[in-house]
This record gives structure tokens, C-alpha cells and sequence, in this order.
């Protein structure tokens, strides 16, 4: 991997303190005196500035970080941030009192996304994506997640795993597309769930493989959207695809979405809600990773709450992302995000910053290559204007990133 | 009033559509195609683009908005942005399951900001607090209130203060100070409350009005903090003075409160989570403004709301702010707490709107120069990139400015 732009990027960050990450240390894996060494967008050294080997600085280009702390890049492992136009019309009417009934009835819902990303070209969807995207990247994000699931039909579909595409081509970030084509039921599919199934098991997933247009496909599996044996159907075929599946599992009621996931290895399940201990086992066992979607449990004034001292219990790994889409999670801030994980749900400082560095990479099945501050890696960090990592949960609407780096660039 | 830097600056911004938030009019006060005419700082004209005068356009630069949005410029009426520090470290103890107790033997709660605070000295209060002003300014606020309150003793009191005068010269920013001595009990009055309110009121208040450091006076009335006769005794203090008064009233429990501010006049009422109907109707026939804070309450998982519908029924006008402060809501987004609002309280679109701009200027006693887009007051504005005012209430973690205009600048 060269750097971003082709160029030799030989660097090395002294006298700062860093928060590995890295897998195995104690809490956030600190170094309060640290250096991090890298060449060709790959980490050479990480860790005590005082055990640096010579040779990895030797004609190094220097910087002082003043005693600033570094983390890893940021990674928001869950995002719907591929959409046309925005849903703020159905949050007034439902302050003004109207039903979600109502707001159907005036072509609110999800249904008025899928109409408003049909009607965007490919070049539209990513001019409306990038400054969500930018958000991100602002507070240190080097590698995002973006699902389709508004296209439900392959032509959009594929439109908008290409504009998720083309977004690592407008910005220096890493992007992991998802189809997410078992997301609802379009319009025209009326009320036949199993036909759907079947286009998306026998069409969509087929030509999207045929174009590498996902690294991973996902499904809703809930009361409002599909059954487990549906969403098994698609991970069926995903499978024979040699595509990666994880799933919305629990979010709104117990279906067994978490142990479904597990069965089939799955990278992650998420939101969980309503998760149970047996499926909180099964995860463990299958290394699926848990990923704790706060931002739309707040935005839909949910009041069940993620198990998350089950997950401790059992060994889950626990991510957390923003869930960023215009319907229930309007949502474009990672640090925002782990702050409502913290105070909703509990989850402690060390648990949410590894949440959005190690353990999103692990359910993006990149933790070979980011997630931590550790030689061979990409060289992805996040440089803070902060005195303690616990000020990046703490705060709230407030962005201490200092500088960023992605691929050592 | 000139232009900030002294400059003429004869400007229409045309081809805009207009949130007025003017008072009468219906809800936001709504120009689809609307025009601002300023000059010299301030309003000439504001209102539909084929109705303006020709007169206030001539010679005027001018400015094609494109569409955009147009509000008037945030206010954030109730913040203590000056403080040294922080409390990230007791915001982990706790997640890591240490009680308040805990956290106060270690040191913690509001004594240790206290102690930070003093050990700073203004310089250092200014250089924290800019970046705190820094992230209000980038989201479109033209005025924020600056409380002190950590000084807790005459010399500590003025400096707090003093600093947050020097933000006015260092930042675009109309900047409000309110002296908030009768915040807490400092250490060394060893648990006397009365001998404390005898020092704020015999001789902190005196001092800073002979300074002229604070345009308000404000007090914490609550079982943790001062009883109702001891504020009182301030506040008949603060009248003497000829200063306007404020209060942090039933966040925690219901001492009356409210009624006690509307007794005195208050500008506003602040949290209010406890207030009951008579202190409703208190508040609406002193016209005693009631400010809503949802960064505290979501911050302490507090789960009494505030008694909006109560507010509503009786006319009392509703502000929103951030309370940013370090113990209970380190918030720095006035747009993120009017999402807040919305989603823990219910609040409307539009409530929240008229909270960060009209309403948040009556409860500063600023609305004859500012919080509305009407010929006379001081041109200061925010444009926005988006499509409807609920994108701005509606979003969490995204900043849609496109200019921000102070005075004219
Ligand atoms: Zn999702
Ligand atoms: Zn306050």
C-alpha cells in the first residue's frame, strides 16, 4: 500500500500519547510517552517513543505532537449514508402531533426514501452524500461503512452500492459497501414479501456480486420487514456468493435476529434491543460482533435498551455507530454517538472508543488491516486537542480532532 | 452602530427565503422569497424581495442567496462557557460505576471546577473558553450569555467575569454576563450558607455592579444549592443594584421557584423540570420567560421533564439553551439541544426555532435589538444550507451554515 497520493510518506509522531487499541493491552492499550513511525501508508512502530528502534525514524520527516493524544482513525461501521433528499417533514409532523399512521398516509416512511433515491441519478447520490461524509471525516473517521436499502430493485440498488463506491474516490477514506436490498418491501412488490425474497435472492444479490459492488450483504429481520427464514434465504445465497452477511436483528422486538446472525457467522448483528441471553451466547461462540446503534433508540424515544451487560458477560464484542439515515437517525457524529452510548446506555469510556476503532473494524472484517495502532497496519489515526481520552465521550457537540491521517497521508 | 470593523456595509441579500421569528407573526414568520436590506449593522428592511423599497437597495452590494435559508442569528441565553478544565474524569468514573459520593471524595463535582478556576488566571479563562464560543459561532450564533458561578468569592467572581467581556473583543459575538455568585457553597464557608449569601450579597454583587461586570444576576434555588429566602435576599440586592434577575429554578425538586423569579421579575426561569401550574401561571403574567435546557437533562439521566404543555396552556414563552457547562452538560452545539428539545420534550419545530432566536433575546432583555429579522434591530443573521427550518432541529451532529452575519459583518 502506497500512500494516498503515490508519494513516500516516511513520518514519525513523537511526544504524544497514544491509545492503541490494540487487542490484548490493558483498557485502551495507553502510552503516555509514545511515537508512531510510518512509511508507505503502513505503521512501522507504535508505542514507547524510548523503544524506538533507529532505524524505523532514520530519515524520517519528524512531527511533535506536544503531549496531544493519538488514537486510531475513527470507523463508523454502520451507516445508511447513501440517500436522496431527507425525512425532517415526518419529524415536524410527529412533533405536531401527527401518527406514524398519518404520516404513512402523507407518503412519509421509508417509502419516501426509496421514491427519492429512484428519482436521484448516481451523481446526485453522491453530491448529497458528501457532506454527511465530510461530517464524519471532520471528527477523524478513515473508514466508514455505507449500506444501500433504498433502491429495493436492482438497478437502484447497484446505483447506490456505485455511489458508495465512488465516495473513496472523491475523499480519502475507506469505504465498505453493504447490500442491504432485504431492507423493506418496495411499493410494487404489494405486500408480497416472499416474491420479494425471491428477486432479491435470484436477482439482485447475483448481479451485485457479478459487479463486486458489496463486500457484505445485510437484512432487516423484524415484524415490519422480513422473517428469519426470509432473511436465512438471503444469507443462503450470500453465502454461495462467498459474501459476508450481518444483520438489523432485535431492534424493535425479540425475533432471534442475533442467534440467526450467529448461525451464519455473521460479522456483526445490530441494534439488539431485544436481544436475549441465548443469543447473546450464540454471538459469543460465533465471534459476531455486537454493534450498538444508540442514535436511532434515541431519535425513536425507544425505551428498551440494548443488553449490554449481557454482551459483557458473555464475551460479545461491542461496536458502535452512528446508524446515520434520514428516518430514524439523522445522525452524522461518531463522538456525538458515543456519548449517547455512554449516558443511555452505560457503556464505559474504554468500551465506546474501542466501539468506533478496534471492534468497527473487526465487524467490517478489517481488524487485519485498521483499528489499531500497531506496526503492519494501515496508517489510519486520529490526532486529539484533548487532555484524557474521556473527553471524546464526554463532551457533546463539540469536535477536538486536531489532525487526521489516513494511509499515512 | 456602525459595522463591526467601522465599515459601511450597505447590503441586500436577496433571492433568500425568511424565518423572520417576528413576533405576531404566524408561526416562523415565514418569505418564500424574501430580501434583507442592511446598513451600518443594522435592518433596513426585511420581508418580500418585490415589496422592498427601492430606496434601501440602492448602492447596496448584493447578495444572491440562492434559495437559502435565512434566520436570525442563534442565541445561546443561558451558558457557563467560562470555566477551567474539565470533568471527563469524573464523567468516567461514573460510567465505571462510582457513585456521586465517590466522585466528591476523589475531588469531584463542582468544587473541583471551582479550584480549576481559580488557579487560572483571565488569560488562561479566555484561551479555554474560545474554543467552546468558537463551536456556538460556527453553528450561527450572533449572542451567548456567559454566566461566572465557579469563583465563588469577589476577586474569583470578577475574573470569571472580566474574561467573559474580553470574548466580545476577541470573537463577532454579542456576549451577555450574568453574575452567578450564589452558585454553590465555596470550601472555606465550611457549610454556612446565610454568611455566604451575606458576602454575595454584601459585597461580591456591590463589587461587580461598581464594574459594571454583569448586565443579570442569577442564583441556584435548590435543596443541594440556596432556599428560596436566601435567594431572595440576592435578588432584592440585585434590584437595589438596578441589575435584572435570573434563576436556576426546580431542575431538582419543586421549591417554588419559578414563582419566586416571577415575583422578582425575572427575565427568565431556568430547567423547571418540577415547576407546577401555579409557577406556570406566575411566570406568564411576569412575562418571566421559561428557559429550557435538555443538555442537563439528558446529561444526568434526569427523567422528569419539564412541563412544556403547562407552558404552553398558561402563554409563557419558551427559550432553549445549552447550559454548557463542565459538571452536568458539556454541550457545544445550540443545534444539537434544539434536536434535544424535540426528542426528549416535544417540543415543536418552531418552539424551538423562536427558542434559540426571539425568545432567547427576551430572556437576555435584548429583544428590541436582536432575535428577530425586523427593520431597526441589528443585522444579525444566519444562512443556511438547507431546504425547511426542521432540517435544522432535525439533524444531530450536522452543521448546515452556510454565512453567518454579525452586526451587519
Ligand atoms: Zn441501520
Ligand atoms: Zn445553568
Amino acid at each position: 500500500m502506497g500512500g494516498a497520493n503515490g508519494k513516500s510518506d516516511h513520518r514519525v509522531w513523537r511526544n504524544a500519547r497514544l491509545a492503541t487499541t490494540a487487542e490484548g493491552a490493558a483498557g485502551l492499550g495507553i502510552v503516555e510517552k509514545g511515537a508512531i513511525a510510518v512509511r508507505d501508508g503502513l505503521i512501522l512502530y507504535a508505542g514507547p517513543e524510548a523503544d524506538m528502534p533507529a532505524s524505523v525514524g532514520q530519515g524520517a520527516e519528524t512531527v511533535d505532537c506536544s503531549g496531544r493524544w493519538i488514537t486510531p482513525g475513527l470507523i463508523d461501521c454502520h451507516t445508511h449514508l447513501v440517500y436522496a433528499g431527507n425525512r425532517a417533514n415526518e419529524f415536524e409532523m410527529r412533533l405536531a402531533g401527527a401518527t406514524y399512521e398519518e404520516v404513512a398516509r402523507a407518503g412519509g416512511g421509508i417509502v419516501s426514501s426509496v421514491k427519492s433515491l429512484r428519482a436521484a441519478s448516481e451523481d446526485e447520490l453522491v453530491a448529497q452524500t458528501l457532506p454527511r461524509l465530510d461530517a464524519l471525516i471532520a471528527e477523524g473517521v478513515t473508514a466508514v461503512e455505507v449500506k444501500s436499502g433504498y433502491g429495493l430493485d436492482a438497478e437502484n440498488e447497484k446505483k447506490s452500492l456505485r455511489a458508495a463506491r465512488r465516495l473513496a474516490n472523491e475523499r480519502p477514506v475507506t469505504v465498505r459497501t453493504t447490500c442491504l436490498a432485504a431492507h423493506a418491501l418496495p411499493p410494487e412488490a404489494k405486500g408480497d414479501k416472499d416474491a420479494f425474497i425471491d428477486l432479491v435472492a435470484g436477482t439482485i444479490l447475483p448481479e451485485i456480486a457479478a459487479e463486486k459492488l458489496a463486500d457484505a450483504v445485510d437484512g432487516f429481520c423484524e415484524g415490519i420487514a422480513f422473517s428469519p427464514e426470509q432473511m436465512a434465504r438471503v444469507f443462503d445465497k450470500a453465502k454461495a456468493l462467498g459474501l459476508p452477511v450481518k444483520l438489523h436483528a432485535d431492534q424493535l422486538s425479540n425475533l432471534h435476529g442475533a442467534a440467526l446472525a450467529a448461525r451464519y457467522g455473521a460479522l456483526s448483528a445490530d441494534h439488539l434491543e431485544y436481544t436475549d441471553e441465548a443469543g447473546a451466547e450464540a454471538m459469543a461462540k460465533a465471534g459476531t460482533v455486537a454493534t450498538i446503534l444508540p442514535g436511532a433508540y434515541y431519535f425513536i424515544r425507544e425505551t428498551k435498551k440494548p443488553p449490554v451487560d449481557l454482551f459483557r458477560r458473555h464475551g460479545v464484542k461491542m461496536a458502535v455507530a452512528t446508524d446515520s439515515n434520514p428516518g430514524t437517525s439523522p445522525l452524522a457524529s461518531l463522538l456525538l454517538t458515543m456519548n449517547m452510548a455512554a449516558t443511555l446506555f452505560g457503556m464505559t469510556v474504554d468500551e465506546c472508543l474501542a466501539g468506533v476503532t478496534r471492534e468497527a473494524a473487526r465487524a467490517l472484517g478489517l481488524l487485519g488491516q485498521t483499528g489499531t495502532l500497531e506496526a503492519g497496519k494501515s496508517a489510519d489515526l486520529a490526532i486529539w486537542e484533548i487532555e484524557r481520552p474521556a473527553e471524546l465521550v464526554y463532551r457533546m457537540g463539540f469536535n477536538p480532532l486536531h489532525a487526521r491521517i489516513w494511509r499515512g497521508q
